[in-house]
């Protein structure tokens, strides 16, 4: 359960300069869509959750709003600033790069803002990447292109040098865009700042296509991600409805989380099975999924199966799971495995099949954020901005449950945000695609 | 403010029948994405706005949670539904009705659903309407087409003549998918059926393609209309960039809150203005609108201009505004009136301009939902269903805050949702067109 | 009838220049998709039309084919070259741009390439317009955006400041985008070019949106307006089924003939009805266009009507039609009269109507190429500079029958091409709309 | 070289029943767009290839114009029709369909026409394929899906059981829609139909999409492929830019002919190697594909590879070609065999490099046709039935330099078409890669 000390958020000090942006500020009033700065927004909204009874509110856990402050930390005329890029594509990267420097170059009078090339290797002189100069014309149009103008790669790199790095390019505020491996790399950096006894914010904003960060509205590419993997279920559908025992066979993202899976199905109701991480299930005998699909052929002459990448890890045997450069579990490849058990159960039973795979996951994480997810990644990135310029540090700026926070990053790394099999999307899903609760 | 009787829901009375969906439910536990039937949720999350200091928890006014419950009031084989659309078009009808139609038939075993035509006149004899049988094979496809298959009308009708209708079907609940005047119509109808002392839920499904009901996350459709939106402000940008003194007028829905015009700008960064109901603006004068384009016109050839229909309404002269069928204020076109004055103004200062005008309205609101928008009305249907098979009346079912919960009606009425003139949303709008705060 | 005299192409003089592209035409050998610079193409391929019997092959008019040759004319070491735009936007101009900045410079060599602005006025001293430099880089991703990155504007510009503008900029080269009063234009062009004794070539790429330039298949961007018109055309249809008495009315453009009309009504079969410029009708009486609608709208409840924008001028009474800046005949506005018909014959005779009317022409003219058109405008390019290169003047580079060739101006000029009241294309629209094959 | 004998058309007999259509043809003239039934279009267009010098015109190949009739063969009310699909998927087999189903029934007035299911198969009693009967209710809205609702499979069947099949349920017209294997086993059951002495006319629409049937336009469904193709080229593009050493490798559809890969790749033009059946290359050496690819990859740090699935079977050493169930060669995977080169080669020269593999062929031959392949689509099932209502046999119907023609099935199984590597296609692709023009 979280407690209010795992909410306390960080800052490099006072805040004692004017903000450009105050005289927009006006007399703020505390409204739906905005927050005054000494407010605070309660953690949990369900009595059950948010604690015992007889707390008073004040006493609950809250967390600190996002948004502009009317006095910041930072000297906008003497901040640098960098922005690294880390992990697989997601749709909406080069939206909040874009964000970023707009704001602060606009809004704020930030003059020098760079880009560091390919993750965190950039900052390693090992790797000779050079930085890019990040101004409001390079930034201007790149939105409309997915994937990102920095480069990405996965893996840690040493906490002392990215520092030196920092220190070698007079850097005040640092912003990383990645998942929970490259938040980790992050609280290094901060923790080598301090160490130093820097001045220098680092703050996160998180990437995760899975939607696998927890305490988080859909995470920015979500949506994008999701309807770009309906349109592969639905290829799916028609590529089994037009061959005799025609099986559709659609492996999406999702390594730990299946959210991908269950949302693109919902939306587009194609789907015969979803089967994700966090729900097992048995793949042999009478209750299994295999002959749960024979019947289903057999009776309907086609079926459509998804699958999250991280589902049914179990059944991957004789695939060692080693780890990528970014120390995540390597997957073993369940759609390849389900595409030849479905071959040889519905052979052996004498059921014509005729299965087609996809794989659909560099086409869906390189397309551009779609309108919403470009609108939302805009003002992720402008709160950012404001957590940043106000000396916030080891923090993400995230949307919960609809208000821009911030959230501690150790935080936003001590668990997953998962399916729950108990909750109201599951059974949705299992409403939409008439499987069995359980096989096996 | 929101009063804890202010969130009180309406019964028939209690729930003694099992669902049918119960062994699905399980042992729900209390999780992120599901609550337990008892618990609540929090009308306000933020210590302003929730309560004053020293409050207990459970004492704040809190609202009653959607989803399934394990008793229910209505025996579904006993129970006949009806479904009807009014008001304007909104992408997602169809899949409201599809996702209410499955629910009931499939999960519940609800076998009578009928469908009402061209909204309420769809109860009224003198229309000569029929009713649509509505079953899993009439509604299976239904979302892959924008519109709905009921058709829809504007304008109240009697309530008296409504119930004569649900009594003469035999009609159990009645779902009401339209907007705040439809609600109003629903509430009368609510009166009538407590009247005659009939058992008969009311439940809403709230549509406002101008996200302008209150206390609700973005309302079912927004985000694809929204998503439409920007290909107009793009196709205006376009058209503005191409010829001499290009001016690209872009007029959208929203006839009160200009959330449509505010987040297709945001997505689409190419409105140089964005004028909504919720901020008053000069046209004439050294600092109102029509010399500040014609500065901007002079300095970078050409200008986009996004307005909401609703904007500058004290401008539109001359133009007696009547009410139509539904009692909706009828609109001077301030679409219309802009043009003009630009033109005017421009010509009379010698400076070229060619303004190309879009009116895209029924453009947007005919596409069919996007994958968002159709997962969501789904979920949003399934919450529909549970509310009113538990004998929940006179409420609607929303998502607040990412939670589906149970609003009353007189709530949902009781005020609009609009864009916060000191709130972030409108203050990530100033920075991305540069437009001054005011004009005048 | 077309005769030989009227094909044969001019030349500013014999091509005496090894072309940079030898090496890759290699023993060019001929084949279905290339020709060798000697051959010809027969003008026409039908035993009626080419020619009378018994005359051999190679007395029948025939055409001089599009592509590289082994010689030519220009030195591209020391060839300067113009592009202009003018007249519409449509689908494909920064292609055709791109194309022929990347061919000119990457293949032949060109260094020097500028591009007027604004139309033919971008040559004239008193409108101030600058000249854009163009090189690979300027225009590798232009393609990615509707509209004219030069700009454009209607209307002749003097021919002798035409060519003091060329000689001042030393242009040997000059590319004209547009349509037939572009080409027109372009021909005093050639006459001032000839008096002075230049060797300039002017080569024109036929732009017409409208797809009214003859002896020519789809114009570009023709397939991605089609494309974009059939949007409007459903929107309409799902406007029109979802109202009590609802009818969809789109105007499209086509101001001589109905192209666009016809080929987006066939591929998205949703029209009731298609009026054309070709085909007259009768608004009144009893076989007149309006009472058939209102047979139509009280069988079915609804109806689509689809008005190309030069149908019908007759009924267009009281508004005097005027010439634009170009010349070209400003239309009265069928669309808008054909609303108020619609609406006061169904009210006079007591029918119930909800008319919904749509205006796309701006929201598809803006559109990038789609890829088929993206593709078909590199190669018009390619086949333009080749043209150029090779001393060609006052063609046009077109496809005709799948081949690329040379078509004089003065024939492409010489009258419309139109849809054939009596050919399949307009059969197969009264098929699939199944309206009458006259009013009146 | 095609001679007049190749191009004659076989009819059942002499045309006798007044065409229902007659009175729309009306006094029909030759004029662009229609041909008279008594004309014939040359086969040939150019000098080089239609004949020798001298020759009068009307003795030059000719072809049949397709189109209506007034006078037709098959007596409607008594006219039986049955249609397969058969082979691959490909965009525009729906629309085929219900064009079909729509000018039989609405047009002509047959009333009986029935749908084989899943191919050849669909005859042959022992696959106990039922037949599906084919209404304008069940086909009116089919083309807003991909596929096929008749299924497909591919391989032959013995000509006499579908002989037997077509005598049993009186089937006097046969469709049959499918590639070159598919109207070889039209052919056979032609010769069958002729040996019983049956009046039975089979008519072929080409189905490739590929592209790769010789003597027609582009086939139905190609700009559809190519578009949808563009996508995952882009997409390749994006995930090779963002990576250090990002190589994207796309295998596209193409067997025999790299149509598909040019046509995609000029569209987009993110490609910097296109290979393709048609134009051999060296994997090894300093001039081989590979060597070239390093030096780019090191010189740019990213690449873009295009592969069509039948380029370089040479290579894929080890993997005996078999033939599938239609007898079509199946071929080695070049696409992994590529991807597993270049991973070795770049490795074994210690340049970083980072490939991401796309093969999205059934995600592209899934989608629906786009506007132009449905207008298209329609318009060759016009053409289709006015064909075989008209008697002939043993043809398919065709676009022929934008006309539709009548060809003999013998002529268009003679050989395939491809990309000439002389050509002015395949030279636009070398410009825009700037690959070489061979390697080693």
């Amino acid at each position: 359960m979280v407690v209010s000390a795992d909410l306390a958020v960080r800052t490099l000090g006072p805040c004692r300069i004017d903000s450009p942006l105050a005289p927009r500020l006006g007399a703020r009033e505390t409204t739906q869509h905005s927050v005054v700065e000494e407010d605070r927004i309660l953690f949990d909204d369900t009595l059950s959750m948010a604690g015992a009874r007889g707390v008073p509110l004040e006493q609950l856990p809250s967390l600190e709003p996002g948004g502009p402050r009317k006095k910041i930390y930072f000297d906008p005329a003497k901040t640098r600033v960098g922005i690294v890029t880390c992990g697989g594509l997601c749709p909406g990267l080069n939206d909040v790069i874009r964000g970023l420097v707009l704001e602060l170059s606009r809004h704020y009078g930030v003059r020098r803002i760079v880009g560091f090339r390919n993750g965190y290797r950039g900052f390693i002189p090992e790797f000779g990447e050079d930085v890019l100069d990040l101004t409001p014309e390079v930034v201007m149009h790149i939105d409309d292109e997915g994937g990102t103008i920095l480069g990405t790669s996965r893996g840690k790199q040493d906490p002392e040098a990215i520092v030196d790095a920092l220190e070698r390019l007079n850097i005040n505020i640092l912003f990383v865009i990645g998942g929970d491996g490259t938040i980790r790399g992050a609280m290094d950096v901060v923790a080598e700042v301090e160490r130093r006894g820097l001045k220098v914010a680092v703050v996160g904003i998180p990437k995760t296509i899975d939607n696998d960060i927890p305490y988080i509205d859909q995470s920015f590419g979500f949506q994008t991600a999701m309807s770009e993997a309906t349109k592969s279920i639905h290829a799916a559908s028609v590529e089994a409805r037009s061959a005799p025992g025609g099986i559709g066979l659609v492996k999406l993202m999702g390594r730990h989380s299946g959210f991908i899976a269950c949302y693109s199905t919902l939306a587009k109701d194609d789907a015969d099975y979803v089967l994700i991480p966090e729900v097992p299930f048995t793949l042999d005998g009478e209750h299994g999924f295999l002959e749960n699909l024979r019947h289903r052929v057999q009776e309907r002459g086609h079926a459509v199966v998804v699958v999250a990448e991280g589902a049914g890890q179990e059944h991957v045997e004789g695939e060692e799971p080693g780890r990528d450069a970014s120390g995540n579990v390597r997957f073993g490849d369940i759609g390849r495995l389900l595409r030849r058990k479905i071959v040889e159960h519905l052979d052996a039973h004498g059921v014509e099949n005729n299965v087609r795979y996809f794989d659909p996951s560099y086409a869906i994480r390189s397309v551009p954020a779609n309108p919403y997810d470009s609108a939302y990644c805009l003002r992720l990135a402008h709160a950012a901005v404001h957590a940043a310029m106000a000396g916030r540090t080891e923090v993400i700026v995230a949307r919960r449950r609809r208000r821009f926070v911030h959230i501690p990053m150790a935080l936003a790394v001590s668990r997953r945000n998962h399916v729950d099999p108990l909750g109201d999307l599951w059974m949705s899903v299992l409403e939409a695609t008439g499987q069995p609760v359980r096989f096996g």
